[in-house]
């Protein structure tokens, strides 16, 4: 009854318009009542994003079943990753949904507060990990907020492909960018990495070294980096 | 005018409710007719916002007007000062607006809209300076996100103060520490500076080091910090 409910509504949506579209043209062509569909979804917007109730529920067990040593900034990651599951299980409804959300002012503003909530799960389980520490709900509100961002461009990117590319490599590839800002990198290197941001004219150099690396590790890394660059 | 119709539009939702106080009672209390409000106030959550939209296009024009070379997350950073310098102009109805905006559902719904557009702006200046570069529109998002929720969350602790801390101090800290995560540092030091992440068992080092500074002074640096700690 769920699913033949979001399915009529989504046939109505891209035939008349979503405004065009009332609760009782969706019960219509589903065969059901009124009830029925507001036992399942409390408005027409929710109809849109019938999944994000259950993702966010999913996204809070997984982050409170976290091992109390887990690396946190991996562990938000992997969090940010259970939505864009959610959106690869049904590439062609999460392509759809991308279009009209994108022409309808109102489901953007549901949208945007359902990313909101998205956020405020990942920082409250960083501000429960970086307790005590100095700046901890700064250094929590800054990380969830870069993830989430972080997750949505590659998500975005995937929605425009229409589904087509790589979702998981291009997400992975968004939130190892953040995990390099952040966190031990996405393997956990032992080696150090350097990085070489070209800010013509003032370059900034950056190593990132696990504390174990040998020294002169580190410095045959920036040896190489600022002789190859 | 406009100025009478929020000193109305406050003291009402303060005595009554947000949601209690129609468009009628501010125009009545403040004298003057429904479409005088409507001239500067598109809807009654606007003029909880009254300052926003200027401030949208400062932080614009600001962008617009950045030298060629700045250092574009210093740049975004100073635009994101903007906002602060819009609610410390008026500490006490910046905290009255906070306490308001937290009890009513769709003045936080409408604030997120806000944020969204500020983001978006930094976003776009950042994806022209970052145009041609691998991951640009990624690193764009992300930088913009962070700077919002780094000063997002200073804006916050100040106004949980009721105002009485250093708004700009508070924020001048937060910003920094996104400065140090993917720009220039904040005073663009020439000498390397180390910063130890404790994440125990598997601590990381960060070096942040301009390309200028001679390697000696980095390894200095390493081995100092790797010393000390």
């Amino acid at each position: 009854m769920r699913d033949a409910l979001v399915a009529a509504a989504f046939r109505l949506f891209l035939e008349r318009g979503y405004e065009q579209t009332t609760v009782d043209d969706i019960v219509a062509l589903a065969g059901v009542g009124r009830r029925s569909f507001f036992r399942y979804f409390p408005s027409k917007e929710d109809v849109v994003f019938p999944d994000h109730e259950r993702c966010l529920a999913d996204m809070t067990a997984f982050l409170a079943a976290s091992e109390e040593d887990a690396e946190p900034v991996r562990r938000v990651c992997d969090a940010a990753r259970l939505v864009l599951l959610m959106y690869a299980e049904n590439p062609s409804f999460s392509v759809q949904r991308y279009r009209l959300t994108k022409q309808v002012p109102g489901l953007r503003a549901y949208e945007l507060s359902v990313v909101w909530r998205y956020e405020r799960a990942l920082a409250a389980y960083l501000r429960g990990r970086f307790a005590g520490r100095s700046d901890g709900s700064l250094r929590a509100d800054v990380i969830a907020s870069a993830v989430v961002a972080a997750h949505n461009n590659a998500l975005r990117s995937w929605l425009r492909s229409d589904g087509q590319g790589d979702a998981t490599a291009t997400v992975d590839h968004a939130l190892a960018y953040v995990q390099s800002a952040f966190g031990a990198g996405p393997n956990a290197p032992a080696a150090p990495s350097v990085d070489v941001r070209p800010e013509s004219p003032e370059d900034v150099v950056v190593v990132v070294s696990r504390r174990g690396a040998p020294l002169w590790r580190v410095v045959q890394e920036i040896e190489t980096t600022l002789g190859r660059t």
